[in-house]
C-alpha cells in the first residue's frame, strides 16, 4: 500500500482524499489543511491522521508520497519542499501562475528522479483518451487537425477569478496540455482573440477575457483549435476532435445517464450533462490517483510531468501575449 | 416512357401524380376522380388530361398502366377492370377491407401474367431497407427478432375511422407487410391485444383500439413485435429493427434536418419528426414509383405483389380474431 | 455505521462487499463462504472477519444485516434464518426457483416488520429510473406501452444453465420485475413465445429456450413487450422505452465511454457496449446498497420487497406456461 | 412561370437545369454549352431549346432569367452581360477568382436593380439554416462562438485544382460565405494557416494548402472557427455549430438514411454520410432555385447577392495573406 497525505482539504482536496481512501493499492496518510476544521472534517471522516503543518506530513514516516491540492500561491514551496523530503508528488494544476516562479521551480528539483506528477486530470478521462489511443495506435492515420471545445457551467465568482491569473492560465491550461496530449509533438505557434461577451463590465475590470479561440501548430503543420468560453447555459460543455488521414475520432460529452424524452414540447431531448468537473471527470479523478499509484510503485516517470505543467503554462503565456498583441506568437519566444 | 394514368386525385393520388411527371422513364397519362373539380386541378396543373370515367383511362391507348388511389371500395373492382383491359397496376393498400372479396379478386385475376403491385411504400424507405438488406445479405447472421414501432402522430377524422375497417386492417396491415418483408418468412401464429387509451369513448363507439401490440413467430422459430399508436405527441414514430446471429439493424426515426439545439431548458433537443408519411415516406413514394416502371419495362413481377397485400389482410384478421378472443390464432385458421 | 455481513463470495459477493466497504454509511461487517479460501480473500481484502458459518454470521452482534449472495438454492433458508435472527436482509434474486418455495418462505416471515429487500438491481440504474420516473411524475403522460429489451452477450455454461430455471426465471425474471417498476400496475395476461435459436441443441437438450418475446397486458389495458436473447454478438442490449399519452422516454444502451470513431470502414462507429452486468449497473448496485442502508436506517420497507421477488417469478411461470401450451395465461391462474 | 436559361451543361448545370424543370413556379427556359452534345444531352432529355450561344439564350424573349454554371473565368462577363440584357442572374461561385476583376464587375453593375444572386447553397441547407435560424430569433442568445467544420471527402483533380485559385478561394470560401451568414455581423480580423497534410508533394508543386484553419473575429467580438481538409476518409463532413449566451445550435451531419448497424466488429456504426455536395446539399440546391424564383417574382434583392460573393473572396485574400505572411489580417487591409 502506497500511504498518500493530501495538503489541502478544500472540494478537490475532500475528492482526493476519498479517492486515495478507495483505491485497492493505496492509503490515505493523513490529511493537512491551513484551515484546521476543514482537515479535521476529512481525518474524522475518514479515520486518519490530521497532520499541524505541511511539514509534519512531509517527514512522517507513515507517509509515502503527497497529493497538493492546497491553494494556488502554496504549490510550488510544497513541491520543492516535498521533492527535498524525498516525497513523490501529485500537485495539482498551476504549477504556478508565473512561470519565472516555474522556472525557479524546475532549477531547483533539477536531477531528482522521484515520481512528479502534474494533476491534468483530463488527460485520464476514458472518451478523450480513447480518442488520444486512436491517434496514437494509428486508428485515424496520421494526425492533421484537433479540435478541443471546453466550456465551463458558470462564470467564476469574482474573488477566484481575481487569483486566477486570467483565462488562458486558468482554464484553457487544461486545454493546452489536452492539444499537447494529442498533437503528440510540440506546439510552435499561438494565434488567439479574447473577448468580453459573457460579463463585459466585470471582465474589463478584471482585464481578462470570458470567450477565446486559440489556434495552435507544430512545425509538422498539424493544427489545434481551442474553444472556450465562461458560461454554456446547457452544462459544462467537453469535447475533444482529433481528424487524420484515416479517419476522425470525437469524445463526445457525457450526460447523467443515457434517458431520452420525446414529447410535443421536447423532441428527443436528452439527459443533461454531468456537471461539473468533480462529476464528470470522477471517472478520471480515480484513474489518475491509479496512475500515480504505479509511477511510485515503478518507480518511473509519471504519464504527465513537471515538464508538462510548465509547458501547458508557456502556452498560456503565448496565447496572452497573442491576443493582447493582435499577432501570431511563436513559442520560442516565450519559453 | 411509361404513360401511367392516375384514378383518385385526393392527397395521395396528387402526390403519385407529380411523382410520376417528375420520373425521368414515366410520364403522367392523364387522372380521373369522381369529384371533377380534384382532376381538374391536378391535370391543368401538371398539364395532362383528365378523363372522364376509369373506364376512359383504361380503354385509351396513351395510358400504358394505371395507378389506383381511389377510395377503398373501388380498389377490386378498378383493379379487376385494369387486369381485364391489359394494363399493369399499382394499388394503393388495401385491396379491399374484405378477406373474402380479395380472395374473389384473387380468383378473377389468377394467370394474368401483368404486373401487379401492391402500395406498400415503406418497403421502399432507405432505412428499412438497409435493414431488410442487412437481413438478406447476412450482415446481421440469421435473423432471430424483429422490432417493428410504428406510432401515428394523431388520430384520424371519427369519419375515416368509421370507414377505416379497424386498426389491425388500416394501420398494423403496413407493419404485417414489414414483418413479412423483413423476417422472410411467412408468418405462422399471431398474438394481439388491443386497447382503448387514446380515445377510449370513441374507440368503444366504433367497436375499435386505438392501441395494440402483435407478437408474430414464424415455423423456424423467429419473432416479430409490432407496437402501434393512434397519436404519438412526439411525431410520427417510424421504426424497424432486425437482431440475428450476427448483429444488429436499427432503421431509427428520421428528422426535418439534423439540427440539435441546446440550451437551459433544452438539453440536446432534436428538430422535429419528420411529419406526416407523405413527408416521412417521400423517397420512398419516389421509388416506389420506380419499382413500378421498371417492372413495367421488364414486364416481371414486382418486388410487392396482389399475393402480398392479401397476406396482410390475413395477418390482419389474425390479430383481430385473436385480440378478441384471447388467444394465439395459428394463420392456418384464417386464410 | 450499518454493518453488513456478505454470505457468499463468488463474483457478484466479492462486489457487493466491495460496494458496502466503500459506502460512507456503512462498513462490512463480515464475510462467509463455503468455499473458505473464497472468503478468505475477500475477508484479508477489504480487512473484515470471515465468519465460519452462516449462522455464525448472522448470531454475530456485530452484524446489523445481511447481503446473501450465495447459490440459489440457499437463499430461502439463508432469509428465513436472517428474518429469525431479526437481521434486515438483501438477497439476491431469485428468492427460489420453485413458487411452492417461495410462497412457503412468504408464510414463514409473515409479520415480520424487517426490512427484507430482493436485488432487483436494475431499478436503481440511473437511465432505467429516468423512465420510471418520467412515468410516475406524468412526464410523458398516462402510460400506454412499454418495451423492453435485454440481450446478454453471450451464453453461460451449460453448467450454469443446467441449475438456471430456464430462460424466464433466471433472465426475464429481471424484466418482469422492470416490467413491474414501469408499469406501475399489475400484471393481467402473459402471452410467451420461445425459440431455440443461439444454440439449438444444447437448448434441446436442456427443454429450455434462447431466444423469447413476451407480450404482457394489465387490466387497464397498458401493453408491455419483453424482448430476450441468450447471445447478442454486439454486447449486452439493455434498453427500456416507455410511451403514454403525452410522450416517450427511452433508456438507451450504455457504452464504455462516448467516444465515436469515423473512417472509410467505420462510419460513426461507436465504443463498445458496456459488458457484463457488473460493468453495466456499477452504479445501479451502489445504488442498491445505499437504498438498503436507507431502509434499515429509517426502518422501513426497502423499495424492492419479498413479494416483488415473488410476483416476478409467477410471471416466469405464466409465461412459461404460456410458450409450452400456446395460449394466453392469465395471471390469476398462477398465483 | 419564371424562365430560366441554364448556361453551363456539367455536372452542376445538368443538375440546376432538372432542379428548375421540376419547380413549380419555373420553366427551364433552354439551356446553352460551349461543349455542343453536353447542351444536346440535356436538351432533349429535358424537352428544351438549346440555344447556339449565351448571347442568343440572353437576347431572347422567352428567357426570364440565367443561371450561371458555366466555367469560372466566364462568370465575369457573363454576368454582366445579363445584367446588360435585364436578365436577372443567379451565377455559381466564384464570381471570379481575382478581387480586381470583381470590384471591376461591381463597378459595371453598379446601380441595376436586377435581382441578382450567388450561388452560396449552403445557406439553404435546412439545418445549416435551422442554425442560423437559433441565432435570428434569439434561441441561443446573443451569438459568441461560431464553428465549421468542411472537408471533402477526396481531393480534386490535379487539373482541377490548378485552375482553383487554392484552397481559400476555391474551398473556404463556401465557409466564409457561411461565417458571414451565421455570424450576422462582418469579419473584421482573418488568422490563418495553412498546412500540406494530404498530398505534400502536389501541395507543394501548386502552391496550395490541403489543410486550412481560419480564426475570424468581429468588431463586437464574435469569434469563428473554420476548419477544412481537401480529404476526409468517412466521407464528405459538413457541420456548423453556433454558441451563444442562451445555449448552442449544431447542423450535424446527414447520412444517407437513419440505419445504424450493431456487430461484433461494428459497435453502432452508422449509414455512410451524404457524398458529394450533389447529394449533401440536394434539397439546398432546390430551395436555392425557389428562393431565386421568388426574388425575380417580387422583384426583390435576392438573400444572397453580389455583394456577398465579392466579401466571401475579400476573406479569401485576408486568409492566403494571413497563411503565407505568418500574421492576423485586418480585413481592411484588402478590401
Amino acid at each position: 500500500m502506497v500511504r498518500i497525505a493530501v495538503l489541502g482539504c478544500g472540494r478537490i482536496g475532500r475528492m482526493h482524499a476519498a479517492n486515495i481512501a478507495a483505491h485497492p493499492r493505496a492509503a490515505l496518510g493523513g490529511v493537512f489543511d491551513v484551515h484546521r476544521p476543514a482537515a479535521e472534517e476529512v481525518a474524522s471522516g475518514l479515520g486518519v491522521a490530521r497532520f499541524e503543518s505541511a511539514q509534519d506530513a512531509l517527514a512522517s514516516p507513515d507517509v509515502d508520497a503527497v497529493l497538493i491540492a492546497s491553494s494556488t500561491p502554496t504549490h510550488s514551496d510544497l513541491l520543492e519542499a516535498a521533492v527535498a523530503a524525498g516525497k513523490p508528488v501529485l500537485c495539482e494544476k498551476p504549477i504556478d501562475l508565473s512561470l519565472e516562479r516555474v522556472n525557479l521551480c524546475a532549477e531547483r528539483i533539477r536531477g531528482s528522479a522521484l515520481p512528479i506528477m502534474l494533476g491534468f486530470v483530463r488527460r485520464f478521462d476514458p472518451g478523450h483518451r480513447a480518442v488520444a489511443q486512436a491517434v496514437r495506435d494509428g486508428t485515424i492515420g496520421e494526425l492533421h487537425q484537433v479540435a478541443i471545445t471546453s466550456r465551463d457551467p458558470g462564470l467564476a465568482p469574482v474573488g477566484y477569478l481575481k487569483e486566477s491569473g486570467g483565462i488562458f492560465r486558468d482554464m484553457t491550461i487544461h486545454d493546452f496540455d489536452m492539444a499537447r496530449f494529442v498533437l503528440g509533438e510540440e506546439v510552435a505557434t499561438v494565434s488567439a482573440v479574447g473577448s468580453r461577451l459573457v460579463e463585459p463590465q466585470t471582465m474589463a475590470e478584471l482585464g481578462d477575457y470570458d470567450t477565446v479561440t486559440v489556434l495552435l501548430t507544430t512545425a509538422s503543420g498539424k493544427q489545434c483549435v481551442i474553444t472556450n468560453s465562461r458560461r454554456a447555459t446547457y452544462g459544462y460543455d467537453q469535447r475533444v476532435e482529433a481528424f487524420g488521414s484515416g479517419g476522425m475520432a470525437i469524445s463526445e460529452n457525457v450526460r447523467e445517464n443515457n434517458a431520452t424524452f420525446h414529447g410535443a414540447g421536447f423532441t428527443g431531448r436528452g439527459t443533461p450533462l454531468l456537471d461539473f468537473f468533480i462529476e464528470r471527470y470522477a471517472a478520471a479523478f480515480a484513474a489518475e490517483i491509479s496512475a500515480f499509484v504505479a509511477a511510485i510503485e515503478a518507480g518511473t516517470a509519471p504519464e504527465v510531468g513537471f515538464e508538462d505543467g510548465r509547458l501547458a503554462l508557456v502556452l498560456a503565456e503565448a496565447a496572452l501575449a497573442s491576443a493582447t498583441e493582435g499577432r501570431i506568437v511563436t513559442v520560442g519566444e516565450i519559453g
